[in-house]
């Protein structure tokens, strides 16, 4: 670590009064932040100041690389083909990862795809394969490598030595109401993964009441944000700004929504799922000059036979029974028309009550547990009829998870009109 | 303590887009932060966000409240006189509540002045009385109240017991880069000196290079701010915002202070120390209704009869001869016409650099240490005339001391025109 070079109450005041930091500032203020010089009062009151005033790109840049430096960097160059990895900010039903990775794996691109566990509302894909029984999220770099040579296709737990000034920064942000600054949400992301050592990089911004930047506006400037960094660091980056007013597919949970990677994998599944994943399959492959539908690989099966190669490589059995939630409870539709709204963000906590997500990092989560709708916006429903099935494993969870529902439908007269799933394409 | 009704987390979330704190969520969030349920990293957070976004007249009042409701309150209504105290935000050779207290007393009225110690470049008063052989800083709050029967005034140290919450929080703020935010200095200084159980306040609010604020603005928005909040607690509360470009009187220190406030006292000293005294005599009489002219009452000599009552009540001796630094220099005049220009600030932090002041709680103050100037702006100087003296136990610190008044002072062709002392008067 650098001397104490600075006076870090003269950092936070330049940010707070609309000055630049330099890079000498930063470089010194990530790793003493890291190792406690900073102290976490001082960090949460920069970080308060960054909100506000925000970081150009020159500060942004300085910033993430600081942060990589505090860690490792992983290095995927000898393998025989190319890399890319794909990124969402979070939504929904968004399993995409799941039916994406060994979709482009299949086209003969290695996938490490390095996750993280659900936290609030929107799911954690290693949450949600690790409702396949005798799956495993961590493995070695070794085993890494030789399941991306083998397969093409790795979704595991990211080590905790990448970029641990953001670990340790992140945990502060969320106790501290400056999780929502653009900048610090790029840095996050990116300095994993560019860490990572990717050479491509395809982000799934989303935006609308289920994600976590709620316009358009905030997600194409986030997005706008991490390619530029990206850029700067020599990874292609390609960002797609995609919707979550609305849920993904008809669930939101763990295991059931494997299953329904397994049905896009097998060539059905939800429309808006299967024209998401092969949107973003064709960025990917796009970034590293592949020449091939991914529809013509996902309708040979090849996709499908990636997948059980990637489970069964973690430890896995493809062909188990799924949990399955030990209580079940119907919601059914109050009138009759035209489904015009299904609100991403209700249906989100709804699962998340029903015990799919946690609420602390140490939760355990359920792996049954989650929430089936019947009727996406443009359908047309009656009176009585089933509109959400509820899963879970403890029953007293029912009401708790049905009262964040009751404000989640609208129906009307009209079909509405519905939007295109993708808003933007960013690079 | 309440119970944890609340997330801080969303609290924080609400000042930081621009919303208000409700009277509950305030009360209970001060204690909370007080027994350490809040956490530092949180509270830093919050005055970051209160920083920009403000608080209201009523989020102040509840958050001043909540403060002062953390611990003691006095009570001065046994008293056969009426109280009233005199606060200010703190300048440079700011030595005017040493013959104020005396003199107000003289008129008859108690003058229960719970002062504090210098930290950086303003000095502080019980550091300068400490200068003054045998007197004492502490005394229990049983002498205090009978020496203000029978002396009338009292200059001693605050006990811990008032509003604990604000100096958890002040000590927090210094570290975080938020102690600008004017709420939070007006609810710190208010807090106290509300709990402090004075009829009546008098605020000095300096503005200027040597101030804590530095301009005519901000320190007439923290000004009304006080106002507001004293006048709210039923404390008849007036403030001068006066000016602090250049400091007052013709010495920066302890014991040097003392010995200029003993001038004024024996009807001497520099106009504008005596001045700015009977100006705040006049608001401090005039808040209790006592129709007296404290000039007379200076020219009197009963005021110099209360100071020596006053130092000897709390063992001090009057006529004891003042410490004197071990060494000084003389800084000479570098060109011949009117001095158009004294720095507040350059002063401050040469006196401070000197010894009289500290950079850290823990450090002592040298009682002889500091600046004594030889002309005001206004002034004729010629070339080679000695400007400042330098005075001080330890001469290595001439060189830093010498370089803060490098850029101190302007020497032009005229006069230059000097402003008023006091530049507003708000009620």
């Amino acid at each position: 670590m650098a001397t104490q070079a600075y006076d870090v109450v003269d950092l936070i005041r330049a940010k707070r009064d609309g000055g630049r930091l330099t890079d000498p500032e930063i470089q010194w203020l990530i790793p003493a932040y890291t190792v406690g010089v900073v102290s976490d009062e001082q960090m949460s009151a920069l970080a308060m100041a960054i909100l506000f005033r925000g970081l150009d790109p020159t500060e942004l840049n300085t910033w993430t690389n600081a942060m990589i430096a505090t860690g490792d960097r992983m290095d995927f160059s000898s393998l025989s083909k190319p890399t890319v990895d794909k990124h969402s900010t979070g939504g929904v039903g968004d399993m995409i990862t799941l039916p994406l990775a060994p979709l482009v794996a299949a086209c003969g691109v290695a996938v490490p795809q390095l996750s993280g566990r659900g936290l609030g509302h929107t799911g954690g894909t290693l949450d949600k394969l690790e409702s396949v029984p005798g799956w495993r999220a961590s493995i070695s770099n070794e085993e890494m490598l030789a399941q991306l040579e083998d397969v093409g296709a790795v979704i595991c737990a990211a080590g905790t030595g990448l970029a641990p000034a953001d670990k340790k920064l992140y945990a502060l942000r969320d106790v501290t109401g400056t999780v929502e600054a653009i900048p610090l949400i790029a840095s996050s992301i990116m300095s994993k993964k560019i860490a990572e050592g990717t050479s491509a990089l395809v982000l799934d911004v989303k935006t609308g009441s289920g994600a976590f930047m709620k316009t358009p506006e905030s997600s194409a400037e986030l997005a706008r944000t991490m390619v530029a960094l990206g850029t700067a660091a020599g990874v292609k980056t390609v960002a797609l700004v995609t919707e979550m007013n609305t849920p993904l597919g008809y669930t939101a949970g763990n295991a059931i929504e494997v299953t329904q990677s397994v049905e896009v994998l097998a060539g059905g599944g939800p429309s808006d799922v299967v024209e998401l994943t092969l949107a973003l399959a064709r960025e990917m492959l796009d970034c590293v000059g592949v020449d091939i539908d991914p529809a013509d690989v996902l309708a040979s099966g090849k996709a499908m036979d990636a997948w059980r190669r990637m489970i069964r490589a973690q430890g896995g059995d493809p062909e188990a029974t799924l949990p399955v939630a030990k209580h079940s409870e119907v919601i059914v539709a109050p009138a009759s028309g035209y489904l015009t709204r299904l609100d991403a963000l209700s249906v989100g906590i709804a699962a998340w009550r029903l015990g799919s997500g946690r609420a602390r990092k140490e939760d355990a989560v359920q792996a049954g547990a989650g929430v089936t709708w019947h009727a996406r916006p443009g359908d047309r429903v009656s009176t009585g009829q089933p509109l959400f099935t509820l899963h879970t494993d403890t029953p007293e969870r029912f009401d708790r998870a049905a009262a964040a529902l009751a404000d989640a439908v609208e129906i009307g007269d009209q079909p509405g009109v519905t939007g295109p799933l993708v808003l933007e394409r960013i690079t």
